[in-house]
């Protein structure tokens, strides 16, 4: 099992089968599901057992395993081919993440020079993978917590916490980093909805890491950065084109636009597999639209009169220049542009 | 009974008693709760029954004909006297909204004249009070689809429409005057967390007049304000100083700077019992903090963990530079500022 330096573990390998936290049962149920087939483990991401954009990296990496077993129990000499259709399938679960395409990306990279039984080899890349976002969360930590300056308070949108990634966080890794080194105290989070991530997972983490947590509706953000306590927002990121725009939780754009009217520094915290040179813009970028039933229904009950519409984007793109700095484990860009970008994903 | 112009009646008086609708049941039971005391009106205010700042003083007008028929009943010398303390029951039941100290002063003064049995006579002022906010939501729908322009979409935020008024509406009778008039195409509407407002009653009001309605997070208004289809931002007010700060739902002040940042107009719609002009600006205004309930729990389940604590302030300010047309009864002041609102009160 890899080693997660903190108590939340979205993700593991037992007993030869994926295991995901169920991320929809928090916090009242920590549950995990096991996972044995690729078909089992794409629904899973699609379903938002688990989510957050490095998280679905490494889900989908050890969901390759899973895929390359069945495979090459089906047919040792031709699975290499076979398989291509559970990339595909994996790829497609969920839009707008593009670490799920890098991570499926790296593993069949492996899996083109393989022979004979793949599963150990595969599960060491997977391994490798996940090891490696740990890591690159850790840097990344230590980087923005570097930022940071005088004490005083954050706010965070959504999950980018040990439970979106590998472990440990992006966002609430800076955020774990600067706590320790005494220069936040106290993280703001919008509850995000509709999921309500920042409710269910982001407080959940904190306060078991026992750092003060004040919640609050996303639309109140604006009026909490007019008080002058928040020092910095910080959030993760699910694709960052070349020029630096990024792709977030729905709510990100409207809270980088009231940090800039407010003069309150806004950073973005992701590992390098998020950005996808392909994108030259934000434009470009594929945002997925969720279910009306997120904004219709609210435990189970309806809470919108029938024949209302519904517009349900998962994410939204904040231009790069609102963005003051982005951390990766490569670096720090501040007022991230293209030639920044380049000069962090090439050299 | 009040003759309201539409299908929707928050507020009657039927068999010598208030009668108000649930609000907190819509849109799935639409049922009225009857109210004999003005202990029972003013808890029901306090709790939600009845909501927006119109709506509350027109409640609060027929709760001060419960408090004197009790008094008088208690003592026909000294009702007026003993009636203060009705009076203060209301008016300290919500403190943002200065409709509710507007109507309840209206009623003392007339209470001050009176000699005998008060009930008809202040049966007849709360009458009037109801029905003079219906014809001034009438008269301010007229002023401000005047001003809509261009056919196109609006945003709105929480409910400012018959449900939280007279009947009509403040922003929804400018939006239901500019969809009549063929200008507005859809109304694109916030759902309004905490309380959902927008989703259980302005999507609902809507929805019963036929007008295209679209419901979306409140998170997701800046990228909707990007797409460039939305022309007006149109809200409510719930205090309005004297220099143009706008008190109204918590998240209206997000939506202001969302709106200046893309170049979309701001509207805000209230009569002038909504101006205070004890009140030199929106620091001035007391903010109503809200249960933390309202955030850690939904639909009876705890969202997030034990320890985290909430900021949920009801109502934010929206400065005046922010707002573009405030639209009153009396007429329409284009960036409103202190001057311009002396002139709406005073003349």
């Amino acid at each position: 099992m890899i080693d997660t330096p903190d108590r939340v573990c979205a993700i593991r390998w037992r007993e030869n089968a994926l295991e995901l936290l169920d991320q929809r049962l928090l916090p009242e149920v920590a549950r995990y599901r096991r996972l044995n087939t690729v078909t089992e483990a794409a629904q899973a991401i699609r379903e938002m057992v688990v989510r957050g954009a490095p998280a679905i990296g490494v889900a989908a990496a050890y969901s390759v395993v899973l895929a390359a077993r069945a495979r090459y129990a089906e047919n040792p000499q031709s699975w290499q081919t076979l398989i291509n259709a559970d990339l595909a399938l994996l790829v497609e679960s969920r839009p707008t993440a593009v670490n799920l395409c890098w991570a499926v990306r790296r593993m069949a990279q492996v899996i083109a020079g393989l022979a004979g039984d793949p599963e150990q080899r595969l599960l060491m890349e997977a391994r490798g993978i996940h090891s490696e976002d740990i890591a690159a969360n850790r840097r990344m930590g230590q980087l923005g917590a570097a930022l940071l300056g005088q004490r005083g308070a954050v706010l965070t949108h959504c999950n980018a916490g040990a439970l979106a990634t590998g472990g440990y966080g992006t966002a609430l890794g800076v955020i774990r980093a600067g706590y320790a080194a005494g220069l936040i105290e106290r993280v703001y989070v919008d509850e995000t909805r509709p999921w309500l991530q920042g409710a269910r997972l982001t407080a959940w983490e904190l306060v078991q890491d026992r750092i003060p947590t004040t919640l609050l509706a996303d639309a109140a953000a604006a009026a909490l950065l007019r008080q002058g306590q928040v020092r910095w927002v910080i959030v993760g990121a699910d694709r960052i084109a070349a020029n630096g725009d990024v792709a977030n939780k729905i709510g990100t754009y409207h809270l980088a636009i009231a940090a800039r009217y407010h003069g309150v520094r806004f950073m973005v915290v992701a590992p390098t597999s998020t950005v996808d040179l392909q994108m030259v813009d934000g434009a470009a970028i594929p945002i997925e639209q969720r279910a009306a039933d997120e904004l219709l229904n609210l435990g189970g009950l309806p809470v919108a009169a029938t024949g209302t519409e519904v517009w349900n984007p998962s994410f939204d793109v904040t231009p790069a220049e609102l963005v003051d700095a982005l951390v990766t484990e490569r670096g720090v860009a501040l007022k991230p542009d293209a030639t920044q970008l380049a000069r962090l994903m090439l050299f």
